[in-house]
């Protein structure tokens, strides 16, 4: 597939990086110079390049946006039409100072952005783990017992490119069903960023959903 | 230890038979009938038996709040003085059709309970579980990789008692910090409701966080 890269920061460049290296065509925009764009493209070792948001959106089969929330609008804006596309969202609503949610509970960040880019189609995906599991999961990811990841969205096919691409990325994709669930997601994304960073053993955390007979 | 469960349905009833089997000493109280509770006491095959609210948080060393939120005021009313006392609570505060939380984002239940008693010490615990894996994960207690249950409280001591109780069990306790994480673990039980309810596989879901070296 060919993936834009919405937001090269933390998880967008190490998620480019993991998608180039499982065989997808990889567009990386919207960093803080185009040095580290060309520096991602050139370090992911796959079919990678730099390019602005436009070229990222250009005939992409998904867009991860994967910006901060207060950039939202802007890469929104720089990217242009965005009908018919598939967005993976992982932008957390966060105030400015990355404290708190700032939209929840009655709605989501992914279904604010679904509101602000009505043609596409918007799934919530890869937002419930830190950037610093991503390479050690990857890397682990002919493992029988594989970490799981959360999406959800509305539109069928768009959920199904989200789901190759968790895969593709190493986790088991589990499908957490409309996008109003993101309500919950947002919230449990907290909720592992605290464990990660707050909690003892390091932030290279990931959750696996397992069952368990009675 | 004494462990007093207040409300004694599904959550409160098969962690109250839990605790039991691990050795300690339950009373159940507050159910729909008398003989209800009377029943769980007989078939908890422990140390318990049957009460009234107010039975069970005497010399408790912890409580267990098991009821639905709607329930709340009354069964502290009829607990009585709660000064000193441990609560873990699983009640989750949702509307009357269990459909939604009406308490989050800006606070969560457990914050909104710790108000109401504010000489006890609560911890927001076991309810990011669904009661239907309960017996299936005390029964792979032994296994060397136990399913995480992540917990959040402002007292230490509070902390400790339920980390005990959640270590009983058979789960893994995963300290989250002070209750005001209750913020994200409760949206994050629903996540984990939605997940055992409407996906696939069965309703005995549990999860577990695992780290992933680079």
């Amino acid at each position: 597939m060919r993936v834009g890269i919405l937001g090269s920061g933390l998880m967008g460049g190490k998620l480019g990086t993991i998608f180039a290296r499982a065989g997808h065509d990889v567009v990386f925009s919207y960093a803080r110079s185009s040095e580290k764009l060309k520096k991602l493209a050139r370090e992911a070792e796959g079919n990678a390049r730099a390019g602005t948001p436009s070229e990222a959106a250009t005939d992409a089969d998904a867009l991860l946006l994967a910006v901060h929330w207060s950039r939202i609008d802007d890469v929104l804006k720089q990217a242009g039409d965005l009908k018919g596309k598939v967005i993976v969202t992982c932008s957390l609503p966060m105030d400015t100072g990355n404290t708190k949610l700032i939209v929840a509970n009655t709605s989501s960040g992914a279904e604010e952005l679904a509101k602000k880019v009505p043609r596409a189609h918007v799934v919530c995906a890869f937002n419930s783990v830190p950037s610093e599991v991503l390479f050690g999961v990857y890397g682990a990811r002919r493992k029988s017992t594989r970490p799981s990841l959360v999406y959800c969205g509305d539109d069928k096919r768009a959920k199904e490119v989200a789901a190759k691409l968790i895969d593709d990325a190493g986790f088991d994709p589990v499908d957490a069903g409309p996008l109003q669930i993101a309500r919950y997601t947002e919230p449990f994304a907290l909720l592992v960023a605290q464990l990660a960073y707050e909690g003892e053993g390091g932030p290279e955390l990931a959750y696996r959903f397992e069952r368990f007979g009675r």
